[in-house]
């Protein structure tokens, strides 16, 4: 079940409010699926900043003890995601905490900076040390690196250095700053609590916590908040601008409002619409749980055809499932999902998920259903084939990893075993978001990177291939 | 979210696999519903029994390492839930292992002993040491004070002493006993893989080790299972049948057959009746996620009513979560379920869930789902008011805590500040349940218990009255 | 260096001291000679006992957490010293404490019980769990087991049913009960500290939280220390006294008082002697540290030849020293003990220890002195030839392993490449300790075990050998 | 018994040898003497550096499985001491790894800078981000900010900025360089194993791995080793030699040989000397276990006094003692040392011990004595009155706190409440040097300090006062 795109990282904070690191530990909790590697909170009592941060979930790293030490009324956390080789390093946990000239800083950033490398080179060439080995840390570098007289301005300094995707909180002592990157690959929304301003990557969080939602962070937008309130600066050149629609497809939680829409709707319309395009005689629509559900519901709510839970999940699934010798049967799907053969059994069902993307995952399902007494399988997927890797901020496979990028429809389908398959058309995609022409990111669909990428590093990448 | 009855521990044991430890591990995995509070397995490779243990939830106890330290092919294995002040002493974890005069043996129960009490005065009198706060311990006593010479026979003894729930796996160097008490409260199943015999509680943890299903053991049967095979025997006088019906509405995972039938069939037919007791015009029907929704998917089919996910659960709400302090909102079942406004907003709700125990947890949820702008909130329980507490094995508050005890159901409704409240009739749920007349225990919703309890104990437990 | 005698076990108790159980702490830090596998502390408040243990040492397992819990003005607390190979067991750490039909009970002892195995036999037959596999829980059993009416007459009932070394402390909600054997093989002592009572191993103990020695208890006392006051009972037959000689020549720490006589002044008396015994032509005098330095001194001044500290000790050697692969030099005494070549190099060198047990350890020492430089040397042991192992609380190798069982000095002497061996005689020993006639156990030096032993244990033992 | 000077770190590497890691752990092992907060080890296997490290001693943070990891034939390792506040950091703890423009690089470092503040600040400004609060990472951002075409020489572009105490060791994927600061303030040594080169603080550590000492590294000398072997240069302009005398009096090892006499051997004339400077007419000479023994042998040999162990050390002092509550007596020495009534009992006793700090111990150890029977107590130190803090590598307290710098010997020993006291002369201490003329430090006993001090800073150290 490894089998999907991954977000990377859900970003919180919070200014001006007694209980601050209690409330960011409350928003982590609500992004809790960004990113379940580690998380950390950082908080501010206007004279020092304290840090506390490690590997695992929210509930497991914070405890009454070490969040009652995040002393102060205002703090930023940040949950990570991330599937490197180092991600068990609690090193590369954010937010990221640092001394320099100004004082001290801390940097929660959800997104990924395409020149991270040759920036990179240029700080070690110039005698920077990078501690960690997250892309984040550029921005503390080229901050430390800056010049001008304060924080926001260093931060445009840096900003404007770097390219790629970022939503970006940061900390100071008597600051909170908020920044869009100027394509606006990722969410980020401010709201408000007793007076106290809000930032979230996602509204889940502030319906946590009864946060009144104010409106999102533009595209390119920073927002400077502090004891005066707050101030809203576009300090970078215009961009395209590209939501990350892939947040609509599988990311963000059902009951977020993202880019002025609501997830759950917007996936249930999807549903509807898959009906449409890809309709097919069947007797049950059963959804892969939980986040084919929505769509699951549209389609059968379109189709009027039955719709049922025919695949139980076990909620206790852990990071660390112990996959039992190669001698007894290899599990994987099986630990999280369990047929229901009583409303399976003799039935037409179709199998309504959001994604494929090796088609590994796929092909075990169908197969389960079909062993517990499906008579036919049709595959359903309510977003277009994932033809591209994501460079800003989505952990994707390589190209080559991808079924669809090298596979036909009629091939994937031979392939999962399914008795039919229809993805969702892009068109069709877009046409149930309102208001979505020019607006989104849908490179790992159709190659349309916003932002360009050294052609060397293309060719690595395998973009150029086939 | 607590405002459940809980189930009392899950139990699963393997006899002549060469998997045997890794495969318990499995079967507690899929098991993990039934208790989360602790979870150990015993092993025999023939000549000695060795023990793994801890608190938590079973994907953190166990390793590779030291599942590997469970060498042989015989294992068993228990999950542990409980309120009781002493749940955080990895000494009451099961199985219980002992050294007695034939050697060791290991015990994983399911279920409650009603004459515990007395029966332990009786052996420290006797001069007996317990060591553990879990009724279990009784077992391993009265086996060691037996003086018959076989384990089975000294099982049997024990047995004829104690009164009460049991599902109970014992394990020595040499068997694997399993026996379930006369009047059947709790499930326990046989199964079959790779020639090995498998005893569980639920079906759910054969399919995930891709055993076959057998046959459940009988209520008053204990089988014997070692190197020559498996014997049968009925060695307890007849009781009257009396499977918890609570298995049906709660408890068992809706993938598990249990006492005969598929438990999601079964909570989508008490949906189907609940609509057809307590049908009410209306735009939508809401799941409490995730025990409400195979009832309400069955009340949305019978009633024709479109059926959404209009609370979304965070999936990772953990054992710990910390509550903030008292200055800020009060959390609970916020932390848990999120509405979807979109889905709420200007709709009349009906709101389907299996029980309601205190009260606060539906009064919570009415008050947001209207918050979240519905119209009319309808409340839908697809089970009887819940009048009695339960003394075989089940978690639940005293009657002076049970809402339905002492309120009518009118007095609920106004109290929980729905619009109108719904309760499946105790005729109605055993209506869909095949077969179901003289074989369930409904004591808790009518106060009819199998095994009378000495009259003392009865009326501090308040049974007498109102 | 493990190629020693050791100790097994301290007991510290008091009762009525507002501080009892940091005063218990205390008192087991300055007991720490006596064992470093693991400790624990039992408290009563009147009403109830608690229980804080672990493995490690004392400062390691306690902090001011776990003390805080440990509530009440009565404690008794143990430091366990094993070789037996499930040492690691925290089950095994004492004090034992148990519930039985008079309410609680907490057991620490200090000794060996030599028919453990035909009782607990005999209690499994009866039907009695053990839980742990230390001779101590026999004690527990046997108290629970008596139906003598009282604490004190119960456990009168049962310690005389065992035979072997105990010095003993026993907890009660109510009462501390403080018992050494009638041999009196173990020291125990009674102490006073603003009002007070205080039960320890030795002195030393009481000098750290500046309590008042008053006595030691006797040969088969037993004192009851409650509210009312102490009182002295003597219940058990008279039997030959006979306190372990060896506490003298290792054991006890330096500056404690056992058996009526300071240790040092003991230690520094054998050397004396052992000087006028074993003369040499020599240089320097050179201790084995640390237990060496008291009888180097004594050698020193009686034979008019200069002392020096000419091995160092690393006194950061821990538990845990891990030896480095095969392939590099064998560690082993090297580890603790570096030569001072500046010292050693050119001279006559006599080294002194306390006793030889397996010899491996000698022979390195003195290979080491000699690489060192040292010209001769001559070793000198302030104790006689141990030849037999203890079966009254002292941890020795099997008879076979003692190399003076069945080697002569000379051959000895060749083994550890020595120019020249003395050990002082048994009545040289014994002359330097006051009143000592009949009065201690000198079994591992001549084998005249004061209780008896059955034949077949003596003979698997090896004691008829040779 | 924190009342002492502390001595800051100790360091260790080996280069060539199959077992680097392993006896680099055992070289801290036995320099553990020199930092019990922390340690760490670095391994490079010619491509990439490892690095495991953590608090607490050497035995609890190293284990097989973590020396395992440490692959290769070249590692340098470190033992920390300090007494700041963030002492209880493992980022603190060294050897420091960083990546920079020529790769990966470590060090170990012994000794202290005294211009950390200044360059630490234009650094800053310059952009560098501090990730420690050691002054040891200045240097590792001054190599990553030389733009020299090697490690050795940007080590040396980076040296020359600095000011202070450094014995240094760097390891490289390629090589392992060995510095020590033109002053020499700290040792450090050469030595060979198996054709490995090894460098340590002191020689105690090549004596526990067997490796055979070669030569001291001279002041202001860099050694670089790879596998062509070792090479020596002079790279800074020469300057006073001026060792730490304090090694000698208390911090080296006994055994060990530094600054080329062995350590055990110059305190015996230490002793010596002052018996003769200070000689008092008495019964026995106790030393202050165990830095005092020593200088007390000399003193009792000199002056043909008895000596004896009056004083009993308990080995088992943990770091993490806990002091009882207020309302039970003060401990502090008294759980580190206790009194042989036996012996002092009605003698006049001559307490010798290595330096005197606040006089807090002093005092206690004094009244100590006396309450334990001694009839008159004289007080005999073997350094000088210590009158002014180290600024090279030693944790002093400030200048107020140094009893010597504002009381005269008649003032302390009323203090002390002894009989007599008497301090080793400068001239005394000098004259057991061979050739120490104009080769020590002395500035802790006399203010000549060779590196000079900014003035500011020398005022707020309290060095212009009185």
């Amino acid at each position: 079940m490894n089998d999907r795109f991954h977000d990377e990282c859900g970003v919180f904070g919070i200014f001006g409010h007694p209980e601050a690191a209690n409330l960011v530990y409350l928003g982590l909790y609500a992004l809790q699926h960004r990113g379940q590697e580690g998380a950390g909170i950082v908080s501010s009592d206007g004279e020092m900043l304290r840090i506390e941060k490690g590997l695992g979930l929210v509930s497991d790293i914070f405890s009454e003890e070490n969040i009652a030490k995040l002393k102060g009324s205002a703090a930023i956390g940040h949950n990570r995601y991330s599937t490197t080789g180092t991600s068990q390093l609690v090193d590369n946990v954010q937010p990221l905490l640092i001394n320099y000239a100004l004082g001290s800083l801390a940097v929660a950033h959800n997104g990924n900076l395409t020149n991270y490398g040759a920036i990179k080179d240029e700080l070690e060439a110039y005698g920077s040390i990078f501690h960690t080995s997250v892309d984040s840390e550029l921005i503390v570098h080229l901050i430390a690196h800056s010049k001008s007289g304060s924080l926001s301005t260093r931060a445009v300094d840096a900003l404007q250095k770097v390219e790629g995707a970022y939503s970006l909180l940061i900390l100071s002592e008597q600051e909170m700053i908020g920044i869009r990157d100027p394509n606006g690959f990722r969410p980020l929304c401010l709201g408000m609590l007793d007076g106290a301003y809000v930032l979230s990557s996602e509204t889940c969080a502030l319906d946590l916590i009864e946060a009144q939602y104010i409106r999102d962070i533009e595209p390119g937008e920073m927002v400077i908040i502090n004891k005066d309130g707050i101030k809203s600066y576009h300090p970078f050149p215009e961009a395209r601008q590209s939501c990350c629609i892939f947040e609509f497809v599988y990311f963000a939680r059902p009951d977020s409002y993202i880019f002025g829409e609501n997830v759950n709707f917007i996936r249930k319309m999807m549903g509807k619409r898959l009906a449409r395009e890809h309709p097919v005689e069947a007797d049950l629509v059963v959804p892969v749980p939980d986040s084919g559900v929505p769509a699951a519901l549209g389609y059968a709510e379109e189709s009027g055809i039955c719709f049922d839970m025919g695949l139980i999940r076990n909620h206790y699934v852990g990071r660390t499932f112990i996959e039992p010798k190669a001698n007894i049967r290899h599990f994987g799907v099986k630990v999280k999902l369990n047929p229901v053969r009583r409303l399976l059994e003799g039935k037409r069902v179709i199998l309504v998920d959001d994604s494929i993307v090796r088609g590994t995952t796929s092909r075990k399902l169908v197969k389960m259903v079909r062993k517990a007494g499906a008579k036919e399988v049709h595959m359903r997927i309510s977003s277009p084939p994932t033809t591209h890797p994501c460079f800003y901020g989505i952990d994707t496979p390589t190209r080559q990893e991808l079924i669809a990028s090298s596979h036909t429809v009629e091939e994937i389908r031979r392939y999962t075993t399914a008795d039919s398959l229809g993805y969702l058309s892009l068109e069709g995609l877009l046409s149930v978001i309102p208001d979505s022409m020019n607006k989104f990111c849908t490179a790992c669909f159709n190659g349309d990177y916003p932002i360009a990428f050294p052609e060397d590093r293309m060719s690595q990448l395998g973009l150029f291939e086939k």
